[in-house]
């Protein structure tokens, strides 16, 4: 081993236990649970460092590694990336197809018994419609979903062939077909049925019911109690059929996971781009300036930092809701 | 008239006159036609100034007026505020009463012939479940709605006893009471009415099928052809009550408006708080340090500006939608 590998070994450990020991310190503090990121700025990054585009994308490939290690160190339980979108089957196809391979390389790369996800227990989902997707990249996928689903620790959520509105309608698909095969299976005018489903609504809405003015509201408007409600006069089918929050909610692709704390988008850009929409109703966003390849620990720690300043406010009014 | 108010006078006539020379220079590039506001901060105003709680949410209807001018001076078509969220009723009853009495002032004020509304020849909507409000704002409310419908220059969004989760809930319930009425009325063995259906489905996702991935999809999945899609052993009540996103879309409280451009959120925050997830998909988001009574002009034009560097990049990504 020579002189300059042994230093830069050395200097590698130095990293290693500093980067331990703010993890210790931030560690006495609320650490989030679910981090989401949002990757963009890989073609920019090439362009700056004149390099091929696919060039961008393997070095972003490699950023988020990183991240990955340093969440998994910290504690972070649940991660989630924003991989491909299904509006992204518009670039070009050649662009598309180098973007496949570059997917179908890297999951596959998953299997390996050195691969992160093995070296420190996580689950992988694959986030989206799946169905768009490639032969071989679905069968991939499914093979690391598959091979992972006994890990425990960490929970890595991959969104492909993703977008928070198709996510959002298909689990309403799903909700309604279950709806009307129970609402046939049951028959809609068994009572109990028609109770239950006015305890559900009664249970989504019941947060909102114990000021005086929802109290007043309550008492002239449809919010009304089982008893008020079996009086009215609506059509049974209508009745049975309502589809609720917590349909939808169950029938979302992300419902494996807890709702995210922190988004990260990259390259200073504050747009959500059709990603997490439902799930980030309470989540803080974070946009750093670094293209996603450049994006590294100190953007992290400045997300986790800004977490806990937060985080007795969002404690607060989570329980509100 | 003393020297004080003739000198105080001339010097807003110069500030008015500086800020019409702004937005004409602004004005030679393109502006937002949706501004959308979270108005957050007003009681932290209030204790910052050692006021009353109240004279935070007074400071801050003051200020909303102020950017209104502006936003109409600038020629932006559409303004949506978060007024009132559903989760706001959880605050003290104490509160509730006296926001909802300064909610009704406000509302019964823009009904003057000297209002803004008045003004500037604005429609205004109230947006939400206006079914939870106490009866005197919901009918001052209608009221307004009412009295404005025929204004054409701007449009106004109030948002109260509103949140983004209860208005995709509700277009869902709308739009499955819709499918369904229309499944039993049309019959669902009728053919003509399954094609119509594929012919949405093919519609929506159109915008996807159109690479070579897609193709190869296409191929193997549900988004097959009608002909194929026809061969499927699909149950005839299922395929009818298919719920697209147009369905969804059309159902929205938000529909009479287009999605949002720009959405400011005071006090530096950086979360959406469940208000516009569904339209804020591609909406820039800026949030100000400034708490909602200190937000001004400045940040409007901030905002603005951020708007005209990105424009070209968003409208590139809409047209890809």
């Amino acid at each position: 081993m020579g002189k300059g590998s042994r230093l830069s070994e050395m200097f590698g450990n130095l990293g290693s236990f500093l980067r331990i020991c703010i993890f210790r310190v931030l560690s006495m503090g609320p650490i989030p649970n679910h981090f989401a990121f949002i990757m963009d700025g890989n073609r920019r990054y090439a362009k700056k460092k004149n390099m091929k585009e696919g060039a961008g994308h393997r070095a972003g490939f490699l950023a988020l590694i990183s991240l990955l290690k340093y969440c998994y160190e910290l504690g972070v339980k649940y991660v989630t990336v924003y991989a491909f979108s299904i509006d992204n089957f518009k670039r070009s196809p050649d662009e598309v197809k180098d973007l496949m391979n570059l997917l179908l390389e890297k999951i596959e790369e998953l299997l390996r018994d050195e691969s992160i996800v093995n070296q420190y227990g996580v689950r992988v989902y694959f986030i989206g419609n799946l169905k768009l997707l490639i032969e071989p990249v679905r069968i991939a996928a499914e093979k690391v979903m598959k091979a992972t689903a006994n890990n425990t620790n960490y929970t890595l959520l991959i969104c492909i062939a993703y977008t928070s509105l198709d996510e959002i309608v298909h689990a309403v698909q799903v909700s309604c077909k279950n709806v009307t095969s129970s609402c046939i299976a049951t028959g809609v005018e068994e009572d109990g049925n028609k109770n239950k489903n006015n305890m559900t609504l009664r249970a989504v809405q019941g947060s909102y019911v114990d000021t005086w003015y929802n109290y007043q509201a309550m008492k002239e408007n449809r919010m009304g109690n089982g008893a008020s409600a079996s009086k009215e006069s609506g059509d049974m089918q209508g009745e049975c059929s309502i589809i609720k929050l917590v349909d939808i909610e169950k029938h979302m692709y992300m419902a494996v996971a807890p709702k995210p704390d922190i988004l990260i988008r990259s390259s200073g850009e504050t747009r959500l781009s059709n990603f997490l929409l439902w799930q980030a109703s309470e989540c803080l966003l974070y946009s750093p300036d670094a293209l996603w390849p450049e994006v590294g620990l100190w953007h992290l720690l400045w997300a986790v930092l800004n977490f806990q300043r937060n985080h007795s406010y969002l404690e607060k009014k989570r329980r509100q809701l």
